[in-house]
């Protein structure tokens, strides 16, 4: 199946070949060049389609056999629904009663409820998943259950695969929570509210057939379109396509852990030590309980020191709500929503503005809003001593969380993971990581509750510790705590057979997964 | 210089070749199909763009110079700033400095005050317009005077000729009145605020190279981004880009004419009686004197039966936002805001919706928004028997006006021209146009001062307006007399030299205009 196996510039063997096409291992950051044109889409022309705009049809069969769907093809849908999602699923249970085989499903990201999937990969009804994979999915394709090898990509990659023509999205369905008979659809209003429809914008523009699907359909303008009904070829109303409650499934709680509230507090202090925190500065944050605690901190320095930022980069939730309410926060720019409270200000709130993968993420463009942001603070499974990082795998193997703006992000002007030290006894401190997701040099800070290490090509940083009261130290005496107290691990074996391939952010390959044994 | 001649489905003499390129000669509504795919840009790279996103370079030369201006280029503005636009005049005075020849300007649409330019076609620094010309532009094209054929196209019909690859610009410069130095940028706020941006959409989508300039320079985030600086190459701050007074140079005054607010009447009541002005529906009218009026009308119709309205397109004025707060309106989809009345509601109401030439008018996309609308009444300089139309030329000959949003809009549900029967003693309605912009199936209903003509092809119009009290007559008896106040007039006798080409919604040739002898 795999034509040659190369070494790429982490290291990392790759394969030149996968599903049968071509691919370009890891070069090292921003040094593959793109030497094509973007993928240009057939021609349309308003003459094929209704004179006044009504382009609804009876239900998602008749919208999927107009589309002309047939073995083989590419079928994409969105993650905006999270693990409330009902369409997917009912794409798929169409095109298993049509007797359809050997779909590619390009979600822009799978979850939990998708595990209703299962039978059709089994079947032959779904080929492979290329997309992200949270929980079930991913333990399935672990085990090389999948037919096809899975491809994971960032968000900014996805819409870089697509634009690129890397990716033929042959029909793509768009759930939204407000769309209009033309096609102009938006996530903001309605029951199935999830803010915003930013993951499913290159399907929709580059898509050969693309459907909107909406439990509320409205009366022609659906303002604001996310998604413009130009692009679209059919709409259909249902009566629903998601289950409000785990679309916007409530805001984690700020953690109460007495290490990751360490963490967070070391995160903050370092922030504010560096000089990262003062008048007009920038941050992203996730929505974990750790991410959401960093903000609380942040926020308290920022009140005390009478300090605004110009904008928050989003997952938003009720705190970055707060704090965009409470003026400390100019703009939230947003990428998805992960709460109501969230769904609401950018509903109401024009500072609260809804981006897209393209203006966020997407590489292959001409810049992102990455690069603009002062701190990204991030997550990840594990951790090496040359700060690559991973967050797809855990340490037994297993391909269980997908990549989301992970990658993107890496690009911002400083990068702090923070992290605990281990986690049930197993180091993510390590020689080396499972899976390199994110090569090290993007990498600038880990922060753990035993201490702080920062990557030595951030000669400044170390400047600006020089004497701190924080607990900084080498990646490797970390790593010699972790190991301390956890032991040494044994080397992981996993078979030679592999089942995903991850994409950097520019569509080379910086590594595999391999089939757990 | 031209191949050959063929006669298209309108029966008009047209080239196959034009400026050394191919086109096709009109071959009815709907009827041409494009069997190709869209323009496809080369791919770039964040690696070949600053990593903070700072796109900002000295000034306006070193942004041309930079982007590699050379002969022969096609160079790309747009009209937002109207009659008191800097910006092009300043671009071509720099082109001319630097001793740049045979450059193509592709405007979306010129104005009076690009008068300026005309050294410039003398000399040799541009080779041709590519665009509407309104005025002293039009006179020296008529003239013969330009070294190649100018093209008009529609706004749909730019749009179209960018994404199809009709047309490649080199390098296209956006002026705005706010920016950030990534490139974003908005038309909303800042001295030169024009509203929107929309009719530099295209050309920042596809164009080589892309230059925002604007005397507002914003901290990242500029919001909104209704240009992307994901798009852009190089930012420029400068002091001036336009004349204030003349970008929103006030509202049109009601007309106060009595032939002309008796047609407005008559259209307003035609529509009222064929049960056009109902709850829900849609209008697209023009900001000049007679559409003001007929806005009027509507309005009083609308307030004393109770009835709502659904949309409006714009161009918005002060007029329409009026009814908009008043609530006759739900929503104005605009393009273009003719007086700071219309920039200030669409910078605070989110009903205002600012709209692009892709999304309204594009006909090469899977439907647009001109075919949603209910009526829209428009212009014509003169009509025929055929009720086909012009807009362009008047009857000596001369290219004086451009086509703007015209052809797009006869794909309404209803098209009105309300004209005068004759100007200056010259019939309106005649035996034929000099110059097709319009086919005359499209166009459904003639309202003059001295009566009404229905398209025969609207059947059900004629059944509704039977026994009617409106001065309901033939387009041929409306053509009598006019010819019986004005005479018959003598064939106008025009070059054989083409100096402009007419392009249909689709890019095939409707027409050609001829050199004035």
């Amino acid at each position: 199946m795999v034509a040659k196996w190369v070494k790429n510039a982490l290291g990392r063997m790759v394969p030149t070949e996968i599903n049968g096409q071509d691919s370009i291992p890891f070069m090292g950051v921003g040094k593959f060049k793109p030497q094509k044109r973007k993928y240009n889409c057939k021609i349309p022309s308003n003459a094929d389609y209704p004179l006044d705009g009504n382009k609804k049809v009876k239900d998602l069969k008749e919208a999927l056999q107009k589309s002309g769907l047939a073995n083989g093809m590419r079928i994409s849908t969105h993650h905006h629904f999270r693990d409330g999602d009902l369409l997917a699923n009912k794409v798929f249970d169409i095109a298993h009663e049509m007797g359809i085989k050997d779909l590619i499903w390009f979600p822009s990201a799978s979850f939990p409820c998708h595990a209703h999937l299962i039978p059709y990969l089994e079947d032959g009804t779904i080929a492979r998943i290329e997309g992200s994979m949270n929980g079930p999915l991913g333990k399935y394709c672990s085990e090389g259950k999948m037919k096809g090898v899975a491809i994971l990509r960032s968000h900014g990659g996805r819409y870089q695969a697509v634009q690129d023509g890397e990716v033929h999205i042959d029909i793509s369905i768009i759930g939204a929570s407000s769309a209009d008979c033309f096609g102009n659809a938006n996530g903001l209003n309605g029951d199935s509210a999830s803010g915003l429809l930013g993951f499913a914008l290159v399907d929709s523009q580059f898509a050969d057939k693309v459907i909107v699907a909406t439990d509320n359909m409205l009366t022609f303008p659906c303002v604001p379109w996310q998604i413009q009904g130009n692009f679209v070829d059919f709409t259909v109303e249902m009566e629903s396509i998601g289950i409000p409650e785990k679309i916007v499934s409530g805001t984690t709680q700020i953690t109460k852990s007495p290490d990751r509230l360490l963490i967070a507090e070391l995160t903050a202090r370092l922030c504010e030590e560096v000089g990262i925190i003062k008048e007009g500065f920038s941050f992203q944050a996730g929505a974990g309980g750790t991410s959401l605690a960093i903000g609380e901190f942040f926020r308290k320095i920022m009140k005390e020191k009478g300090i605004k930022a110009r904008f928050a980069r989003g997952g938003s939730n009720k705190y970055l709500v707060k704090m965009l309410e409470e003026g400390l926060i100019e703009y939230i720019l947003d990428g998805q929503t992960f709460d109501l409270e969230g769904v609401r200000s950018m509903r109401e709130n024009p500072n609260h503005v809804w981006t897209s993968p393209f203006t966020s993420y997407n590489y292959h463009s001409k810049g992102n809003f990455a690069g603009m942001v002062d701190v990204a603070i991030l997550g990840a499974t594990e951790v090496d001593v040359n700060f690559n990082a991973n967050v797809v795998t855990h340490s037994d193997g297993y391909l269980l969380h997908g990549i989301g703006g992970w990658q993107n992000c890496l690009f911002s002007k400083t990068v702090i993971l923070p992290i605990p030290l281990f986690r049930n006894r197993i180091p993510v401190v390590r020689k080396e990581v499972t899976t390199i997701c994110g090569p090290g040099e993007l990498i600038d800070v880990i922060v753990t509750e035993r201490g702080i290490a920062i990557n030595p090509l951030r000669k400044d940083l170390l400047r600006k510790l020089k004497g701190s009261s924080l607990p900084i130290k080498s990646i490797q005496a970390l790593k010699k705590e972790a190991e301390a107290i956890c032991g040494v691990m044994d080397e992981l074996v996993l078979s030679d057979e592999i089942v995903a391939a991850i994409k950097w952010v520019d569509g080379t390959i910086i590594d595999v997964v391999r089939k757990v044994v």
